[in-house]
Parts: C-alpha cells; sequence; structure tokens
C-alpha cells in the first residue's frame, strides 16, 4: 500500500548570487547549492551538481529519485547527460563536475565513465562515497581513465543544507526517505 | 573534428527463443543475450539486460552509449529505468536484474542504489567489474544493501558475442570505441 508523499518541510537557506565574472570553483559550487535547494522545496533529498566546461555550464541538475520514482536520477547523473548532450559527445574530457556530496558508488562509477577532468565535491560520505570516502574508484589502474579530485569547498554549508533537511522530516514524523 | 561512425560488423551470430513455459535463469538471460545482439546491429558494444519482478520482464534494454552520446546509457542504466518506472517504486527489492557481462563501477552502483534482490551476469570483468572482477561493491557494510550475485550463466555465448565484436571491428580499422 502505497501512502502520499507528505510534504516538504520548509526550507529555511536561502539560494546565493555569485557573480558571474568570477568563475571560479566557488562560483560553480554556489551554482550546485542553488540546486541542491531546488531538490529541497521538491522534497529530495538535497544534493546539486553542475557541470562546466568552457568556462559555461553544460549540466545542471538535482537530485529527483522520489519525483521520477528512478533510483538513476541523481544529480550527477542527470548533469552528465545533460553535459554529453550539450556537446554532443560521451566524453566529458575537459569538463568539470561540482556537487554538494560526495558521489555513491553509481555516481562515482559514472564520473570516471564519462571521462570527466575534475570533480569537486563538498561533504565527504564515509558510509556510502566512491570517491575517497568509504572506496575509491579513482584508485583502480585497470579503469582506463583518472581524475582530479577536489574534497571540501562550502563543506560546511552544503552539510548543513543536508543534515537539516533530514531533521525536519524527522520532526515531521516517518519519512519516504 | 569528428568523423561519421564506421558501420558495424555484420553479426555471424542469432538470437535465441527459448520457450516462455520454463522461466528460469537461463530463459532471462537469453533474453537478455538477444538484446546484446541489439546492441551489436547497432554498432554498440554488444551488452544486453533484462530485469525480471514476478517471472515477467519489466525492464530490457542494450547497451547506447555511442548512439545516445550519452556514457550513462549502459543497458544495466536503462533496464533499472524502465523496470522503476514499470512498478512506479525506485526500490527494486524483489526483482533480479540480467546482464551479458559483468557491471562496471557505476552500473554496480546502481544495482545497489536501486535495490535489486539478485544479480546474475555472464562474464567477469577483472579490469572494470564493480561486482567482484575489479572490487566489490556489495562487500561494504555501510552501504545499506546487500545483493545476492550469480556469475557465469552463458558465459561462453556472451563472452564469444563481446570478442567477435571486437576482433571485427578491429579488421575493419580503427574503432571509434
Amino acid at each position: 500500500m502505497s501512502h502520499p508523499p507528505k510534504p516538504a518541510p520548509e526550507c529555511p537557506f536561502e539560494k546565493r548570487y555569485p557573480s558571474a565574472l568570477n568563475r571560479d570553483d566557488r562560483y560553480f559550487m554556489e551554482l550546485a547549492y542553488n540546486r541542491a535547494i531546488d531538490a529541497w522545496r521538491q522534497n529530495e533529498v538535497p544534493i546539486g551538481a553542475v557541470i562546466e566546461y568552457g568556462g559555461e555550464v553544460i549540466g545542471q541538475a538535482h537530485n529527483q529519485v522520489e519525483s521520477t520514482n528512478d533510483p538513476t536520477a541523481h544529480a550527477e547523473m542527470l548533469a552528465i547527460t545533460q553535459a554529453s548532450d550539450a556537446i554532443k559527445n560521451w566524453r566529458l574530457n575537459e569538463a568539470t563536475l561540482y556537487v554538494t556530496k560526495e558521489p555513491c558508488p553509481m555516481c562515482s562509477g559514472a564520473t570516471m565513465m564519462s571521462r570527466l577532468k575534475r570533480v569537486v565535491y563538498a561533504v565527504p560520505d564515509p558510509k556510502m562515497g566512491g570517491l575517497g570516502g568509504l572506496y575509491d574508484v579513482n584508485s583502480y589502474p585497470t579503469i582506463n581513465h583518472s581524475l582530479e579530485v577536489e574534497i571540501g569547498l562550502m563543506q560546511d554549508d552544503c552539510l548543513q543544507l543536508l543534515q537539516a533537511f533530514f531533521q525536519l522530516k524527522r520532526e515531521m514524523g516517518k519519512t519516504s526517505i
């Protein structure tokens, strides 16, 4: 028997408005943070991802597992599909993925399969992370690719968002997540 | 500069016609094998996947990375998305995935994220496999799921398909894969 989903708790965090004149790592991570807020407002686990290529955003998405009933609809997967469609090439060799939490095993694998140049993630995940937290898919020489990985940019902001979401969901009663 | 894709080498293998009266593991793997032949005929690496639930096929797909320019368009990913859409639930707890080659790091992660009950794969992959070949994503207790995994059903048939495809591609000149 399925129950109608509970409403999202109100999001107490605001989006950021970084200047597009300074397109550094923080700029793109703030855009990813904004996508995580979009996720929250749609009652999805607040994780956001942005893909940069040549200084432009070619993919950006938030987690949509619940609304689509699709376990593959993580922010990173959706952003990778968008980005490869944008440049009509599944090899994203010159692109960087910014994501608010360390990619899960599926998404960590996808960063390798899509041959991304670089992954920047905010919050390490020692229970589920596949890029250094639990294990490191980037450490196997037989996988014919290796990534540059940077960890911890905007970690406190992105962690606070995740922790507050789950805490408010718990306070609202049993979650569907 | 991009070149038009080379045509697929002609596929010397035939599809199977298993009896639907006996829906055992081999039946579903033969359907996955047929999807791998579909992949070959579309000039994609011949890997196929089928998802069974309650004796019925609720997802079946073949690799489509080249034709869609999408690095996430592996057979397993597409079949998982189909299956969860078919039952309107991203948790595939009672379903079995049949796939002709050991899932890559991305797809191995997806078997966990989708909470599949069982994975049956034909050809182990010691270079890239994430369910026992190179590493085993199913071995980490902090990932809140574990799978039953069976290895080697129709291994020779599925390996022959892969090896012949790459050999014929090499003979046709430099491949785009």
